[in-house]
């Protein structure tokens, strides 16, 4: 997939109304063959019954972010399995979700996330199974 | 934890505005000691890019459900780690998840949910790892 | 795939010389599609330096009762991911595994394990995703 | 913990005789602060039915390289749950362990490894968390 594909496929399809991720304060900032990046503006329903951000939106984020790093070139994915470890309470006002590929393959791909804070400090990681199709 | 404590805890706690989860279409409709149950009344923000329900929605269905399946018994927790298996795509109108104790520990709890779609289908199962503390 | 083929199978696949798990006191006792049953006979060599049976050896008895699970109606499966919560130390002399399906699918199948002790409590509980193939 | 006494431990307490991963091949080769690495000398038992190295010979290498990684500071530690991915099949004659922290914590430490092959290869990623101990 080209720069600009890429490009049109964010605006298009991930960072758009409607979408859960992007309702929630998700947005995808970069997306290419090989890595991703997004953020997570954390917002005053972003939270869990402790204050910190749920969990729910920390996946929004790594869900998203994993799926843009394993389809950046040029294929669809479906999400079949995750495992995350939350390794501190996370903390606004922003989030950042960095995405890299453990594997490429032809059927399924693994993509691994991190998540840091605000003072740049590991809030979150994860792994992410998907499985991949080609764009018929 | 009596009856009327947890249902006085959902309803300060979980089930209340500005809560992540509830704000995205998730109720926990009950918690009691080794056991917890509860809903996602999925909505038209629910989606993810292929229009099925986002991962993001169903992981703050099942870590909140799990969450109150490992405190019923009058503790709190902060979820650890998870993993997830996306068995199927998942769709509206009605998911309800359900949570069970694989372990109730005096420091770690370990939790399984399954959330089935209104054919009583599973369409997601996983596993949660809470760190307990006591009430001060 | 028929009973007496299971029975062929195991005998001649996986409880057999040179097999890492059958070297390692494991042993497949049932194998029917939608349940599989393994044993592991703790000797003196399967302790970790804390003098428990070692995760390997646990994961060797789980990997192995939930792929003859996932292949019992009779395709070939190649395990590609795994988590497994070890919730209480590991002793012998006998630990016995049950695995059950999560999903049992055209290309993927999910099983989880449970490992129990001699006072049938669990010790270690599983979920396996495996890729599935017909064989040739 | 200062080099000779990691060393010391290591000789005493995990490349020994009747211990499970080293029995089956597996030697830590360093250990210390933010890092481990171990082998696995791959032998005629340590198959499964597809003539690859087993899941459980994996797990061995990983659990043991991860331990010797979260306990490098002095302390002992129990594994609590682990996540795998198994990216390609495993062959020999040698795999590669090296294990890094994701977080070290007074409670709960998360590490991470990755197991090449002869040719460099990632063949298993995983995470693993240990339950910290101070030892008496």
């Amino acid at each position: 997939m080209e720069k600009t594909e890429i490009a049109t496929l964010l605006n298009e399809k991930v960072n758009t109304a409607h979408q859960f991720a992007y309702e929630n304060g998700v947005t995808v900032t970069e997306a290419r063959p090989g890595y991703a990046r997004g953020e997570l503006a954390v917002g005053g329903n972003s939270i869990n019954p402790f204050g910190t951000v749920h969990g729910g939106a920390l996946t929004a984020l790594a869900d998203t972010v994993a799926g843009c790093c394993a389809c950046a070139d040029g294929r669809t994915c479906v999400t079949m399995g995750c495992s995350m470890e939350f390794l501190r309470p996370a903390l606004g006002p922003l989030l950042v979700c960095e995405a890299e590929p453990k594997k490429l393959g032809k059927t399924l791909s693994v993509i691994q996330i991190a998540i840091k804070n605000t003072e740049n400090k590991p809030v979150v990681t994860g792994t992410f199974t998907f499985f991949m199709q080609d764009i018929k």
